[in-house]
């Protein structure tokens, strides 16, 4: 976890809850837990989804894991913030959590699997912990979904250089497009997934600000750095893409670019 | 229209169906009009959303008006072969249409705007027929939307082929996100654009037949000989991306696409 792509600052807490806000109604909308559910959220990070589904939820239980102290202490305090009682934090690897077979009642994980060199693993022992006819739902975004108007080669080959480092460190920024066979393959039944597409223009400031500009151009600014120093973009081109979203972002602009929600069951 | 990317034939007219069928609930859930209402689809072709709209609205009065007399005989024949009584078929040109200002409750306007060269000056001439306080409804793809998995470079190499024949022959493929420009500065108020994906994988067959096959390989399919005659693309590329397709239609591929809606207002 020292390798995840978009560091540990507190820029970067501030992106992750500017980005849950956003995406509550179009990514939580659905994700409804029943009364005394044991619920598992895998690779809780600060907890910016887990104060959201605690919330939404206040008759189910969350036990929700992640192996940095730092991200841990940040939901702790975040939780404590919402005065949610229905959360236990825990330090786990998600690869080898602490718990029996067959015992939560559902899993919750979202934007972890884009990180995980291999997200079948991780399946796999979501799949180990979980009861027969238990559920689980994985949210992932896409950063090969994402377009603008007017359209800009230069933002492809920034957003381009945001896929490669996550790929370098193991990870896959594409895996939204890719949920399904993953849990198909993981042995996951009933797999539906449905495509959730956030989308901007002027008459919508609070996704342009939320979303465009304090999730997605953060995301891909933050990784300026590492991109030039390895040589992926020259400083011009960057430059021109940093540009081309400010039009992106202006008054004749748009923005698009899809998450997937996939639920699937644990046949036993 | 003799430039209409897709060309006029028998097949290209069973393509528009099968879209029409697996599109009609995504695009046309919410296209309602009420009783009474003279309603105006401008570029109706050979009736493919004519027969959806005039059907889902049983009491409106649709006036459907083409360019092309070939098309509008099969919309003619498609209205009859529906049972429709409330649709009148007319041959008009939409940049000069033959009906005094303020004459429609609405506008529909569905896969024309992308092959105009100006479609701001469609937009004037629908604003003047449409009447102060009527709405207009455009609904376009955008081609640029486009991702599947695996992902495929000779795929999106295909695909850029028929943006570029699009925009030699005056279209725009990626005008979807274009839309609220276009309608503001068309004069239109309180344009709302909504994003409609379609996401296919091997648990939806019938999206995977009616749309990934039927619908978008066919199209790109269909532009084989031109894109290759003006080297656009090499046979051998082209080959590689029809066999990804395949991949992509497989029981581990998915796909997506994203279409946009537009509504706006007359404020007079």
């Amino acid at each position: 976890m020292n390798d995840y792509v978009h560091g540990y600052s507190s820029s970067e807490t501030e992106r992750l809850d500017d980005q849950a806000q956003v995406l509550r109604r179009l990514l939580h909308h659905d994700v409804r837990f029943r009364e005394g559910a044991k619920v598992l959220e895998a690779g809780c990070g600060t907890g910016a989804q887990t104060v959201i589904l605690a919330g939404n939820n206040p008759a189910a239980h969350f036990v929700a894991v992640d192996l940095s102290e730092a991200s841990l202490r940040e939901a702790a305090a975040s939780v404590s913030a919402h005065g949610l009682t229905n959360v236990s934090l825990e330090r786990q690897d998600i690869f080898e959590l602490r718990y029996p077979d067959n015992y939560f009642d559902h899993i919750f994980c979202c934007f972890v699997l884009e990180h995980l060199p291999d997200p079948n693993l991780a399946l796999q022992e979501f799949k180990r912990v979980l009861k027969a006819g238990g559920s689980i739902t994985v949210i992932e975004g896409d950063h090969g979904s994402f377009f603008c108007h007017p359209p800009s080669e230069d933002i492809s080959a920034a957003v381009d250089c945001l896929v490669e480092l996550q790929r370098q460190k193991g990870g896959d920024a594409l895996i939204g497009r890719r949920l399904f066979p993953l849990l198909s393959a993981a042995g996951f039944a009933s797999v539906q997934v449905s495509p959730r597409t956030i989308y901007a223009d002027d008459s919508l400031p609070e996704v342009v600000n939320g979303f465009s500009k304090r999730t997605f151009i953060a995301m891909v600014a933050g990784i300026e750095d590492e991109a030039i120093e390895q040589q992926l973009i020259s400083t011009q081109r960057w430059r021109q893409a940093m540009a081309d979203f400010n039009l992106a972002v202006g008054s004749e602009g748009t923005f698009c670019y899809t998450f997937f929600k996939a639920v699937g069951s644990n046949s036993g």
